[in-house]
């Protein structure tokens, strides 16, 4: 899978995605991430990407041309590929998007700064609008690495693990149970006995309590969808 | 504002969060970010961090000791920072929990990588759990990168110009409104007369139209609260 990211800060996407799981799959060819710079698209002598906003306000806004300019000099000729614009004003990102956007072979992936991007050259490019979440950023670099990163590892061979992908937090709806390792006792804390029985089914119905526990305690809007489709598991 | 990162990857947190806005802050002293490495702090001879859940099932667990002993490291005698610990089993991070931290004076932020953490150093250490979205990530990095950034930015003195941090998104509820810069005309594409107009009141008018329009289409949720709040401006 390729990854086309447009920004003004290249090298804090390359730096950071060089790193640990991602970095590996671009080694091993399974990714490949291409940022690049929009700045490299300005006509202004002065490489000026941004200029007031027309009707006042603060801050400032990227001008279309530099970014619908660096939009069409790396998508290749005759492709359209999906651009994803992260932006606040966007549909939250789910894993559920995750894997839809993980079907796709190229993915280009446009991030705003300042007071984001001239409406007009994101209706000439944007395909979808997203919002990692309902705080604000400094910019879409970190967004969009964010994307990058769920997205990439649910590509077969990034994991080296394929079982992880799935058994791990949402998959069924709740969140996920606490997790022991050695040693047996930490500071007077011992791992529960149930762990250490070698009893599946007993371990299973453990980690299950656990899970809904926290799931009601910490996201009681997941418990309460959950118990919709479970409706046996409801308890007075 | 200080942020202690405890992470597997303290580059990874560095290289990024030098870069933009958060790089300024910290070259002009408003703002410092430690990332240390958990693995400084094992006491295993191959630097080994994690081991198999107990109880079975995929990946490796982090173990407590090094994640323990990195924490009491790096915390001043007789201070007790908050540690908050990105985690998918978290409450969802937002706009407001970003305001209560950027309260903080010193903030201990706490990676997990492959399946977690073992629980008892999480209870040992851990006073907010917190997740960025729910989706999945390979590992806690760009989720406390995330959070550090929207943190500092309501910092006082690390945006330039105050006025942007309350003016954007999520202030009033509602999605932003677009935006336009120069030129007037972009292939073909015009910048709306009424930002031209000079028209003031018109202007505010035709933004919060535009404010309404976006939040009714992309997030139907906010659309609803906001509607409960102000009845006035329900239309048929």
């Amino acid at each position: 899978m390729k990854f086309h990211v447009l920004t003004l800060f290249p090298q804090m996407i390359m730096d950071a995605l060089n790193t640990s799981i991602t970095g590996r799959a671009i080694d091993k060819g399974i990714l490949s991430v291409n940022a690049v710079d929009i700045r490299d698209y300005t006509h202004d002598k002065h490489l000026k990407v941004d200029d007031y906003p027309y009707g006042g306000g603060a801050g400032m806004v990227m001008q279309p041309g530099p970014v619908v300019e660096c939009y069409e000099n790396i998508v290749t000729k005759g492709t359209k590929p999906r651009v994803v614009y992260m932006t606040p004003q966007g549909e939250t990102f789910s894993q559920a998007k995750a894997k839809e956007l993980a079907q796709e072979e190229e993915l280009v992936i446009l991030c705003g700064h300042y007071e984001g991007i001239d409406e007009r050259a994101l209706e000439e490019i944007v395909t979808d609008y997203i919002s990692i979440g309902d705080y604000v950023l400094t910019g879409g670099e970190l967004a969009a690495m964010v994307v990058i990163d769920s997205v990439s590892r649910l590509v077969p061979g990034v994991l080296n693990n394929d079982v992880s992908a799935e058994t791990e937090s949402f998959s069924d709806g709740l969140l996920e149970y606490p997790q022991y390792t050695r040693p047996v006792e930490f500071r007077g804390k011992k791992v529960p006995e149930v762990l250490l029985s070698g009893h599946h089914a007993k371990i299973d119905e453990w980690r299950h309590e656990k899970s809904l526990e926290r799931t009601k305690r910490f996201r009681p809007d997941l418990y309460e969808a959950y118990l919709k489709d479970h409706p046996e598991e409801r308890k007075n």
